[in-house]
């Protein structure tokens, strides 16, 4: 996927804490990385997470998470944290994440949610205003858009 | 202070992801530590956080936490982190920590909770059960009791 | 796939750090939950991780994770983590992992790692000596074994 | 203190990981704060941590921290992390930071941490340069300098 397909990036420096004895980002701190990427990319979407999404009595749950690790990111390193939605369903949508630093291509990750109730955790349609949102936003078409 | 003047202590095991690159367990992870001893000995208590301070409409917050670094531990260390209860007092209660490898002592520590309302989030006075069983269970005697 | 595929298992209680606003573990700490299943599963195989690698001139770096969330596991909660090798490949080799909550099974996960040289991190074939204490070891014989 | 004592302050904004089922930040991940606070203000003096000290066959290691918790921080908070030297010993260095969100002043910390031998670890004087720079850049002299 060429780094081009992405509209949204965000920088984000690793932290000391974050990094294990092998001198790379411990595994699990990417999925805080995919987090806090899927947080601004919310805020750019104009639909902040959670408080963007109250309002239509919904909230997100993620359902799948998967990483793929090509080269490790290390101590202090500058990375750029790109995020799209690659697939919109009716209830869930998938979105797809990488990191680069600089040209290197570092990793990459998909995570689905799914929409739920704000109040009894069932799944729901994701608002109409979302999703129109993020099909005029991204310029690489969501699948089952 | 001696070892012995714990009554409360827990085995625990330092996690992979828990340490930094110059191979000690990054030093943030200690108040985790101390966290989790912090559960234990209030379960041992009979008071379970926080599920056995609500039906005094009380919950507890952290208003100082202090660290002394003797000696670092390391990945796949087997450590026992003890706590008591140091000072008892109106709606204020100090915890203190400290965490063994063996024989070594490589952490003293220092937590300072305050009693709140559970709704309001004001200090108000320790609970009389939990102040009675504290001095019931303490070795060495809570200052302030 | 069933509970007794798994012949490794360990006890695991959720910290207070590891959940999240919404009350439920957040995703990223169960990759932790994961590598501390790992770690024990190779310590069970007589192959502690990284120490009983090393007079094989080996590391492991995992290059690919997949967490399926089925039911979210909340603060307190008393978990198994179980861990077997699902595939040996000559260099990789993939273990599957699940999370229970006493008959609630609620996470599924997969991790892939790759052999390496300890010291220029280019992959290598698992130790032979690891490779057949697995087939040994597992009652649900691993695939490529 | 007041906010003017410190010429160095970075911006931060919370991560969703780090906060706790109280909806407050876990008190642990100040001290995450705080070490990026720190990280850049060796950047800002000119010696980058660690690659800085290294040349001085120098490294530090952390031996007390305290935090003061005023008033917590919560999710999405936009938060300003100030850092200076508030003690300039022989061989150790007192750093203060202070945590504040726009005019409220959150949380006040203090790191001792100890100049070292880059390889055996014991403690060793803090380089020259290193210390004429801080007293050359502090506002607000550092006591024993």
């Amino acid at each position: 996927m060429p780094r081009q397909d992405f509209r949204f990036s965000m920088p984000l420096r690793v932290r000391w804490a974050e990094v294990d004895p092998q001198g790379v980002v411990f595994n699990g701190n990417y999925l805080t990385y995919f987090d806090v990427g899927m947080t601004e990319y919310f805020r750019e979407l104009g639909f902040p997470y959670p408080d963007g999404l109250a309002p239509f009595e919904s909230d997100l749950y993620v359902v799948r998470s998967v990483i793929d690790y090509h080269r490790p990111a290390a101590y202090d390193d500058e990375l750029d944290v790109m995020v799209r939605t690659g697939r919109l369903g009716r209830t869930s949508l998938q979105l797809l994440a990488e990191i680069h630093r600089g040209d290197d291509h570092l990793i990459s990750g998909e995570l689905v949610y799914v929409n739920t109730d704000l109040h009894d955790v069932t799944s729901k349609p994701i608002p109409q205003p979302l999703r129109e949102r993020i099909v005029g936003y991204e310029a690489t078409p969501p699948a089952g858009a």
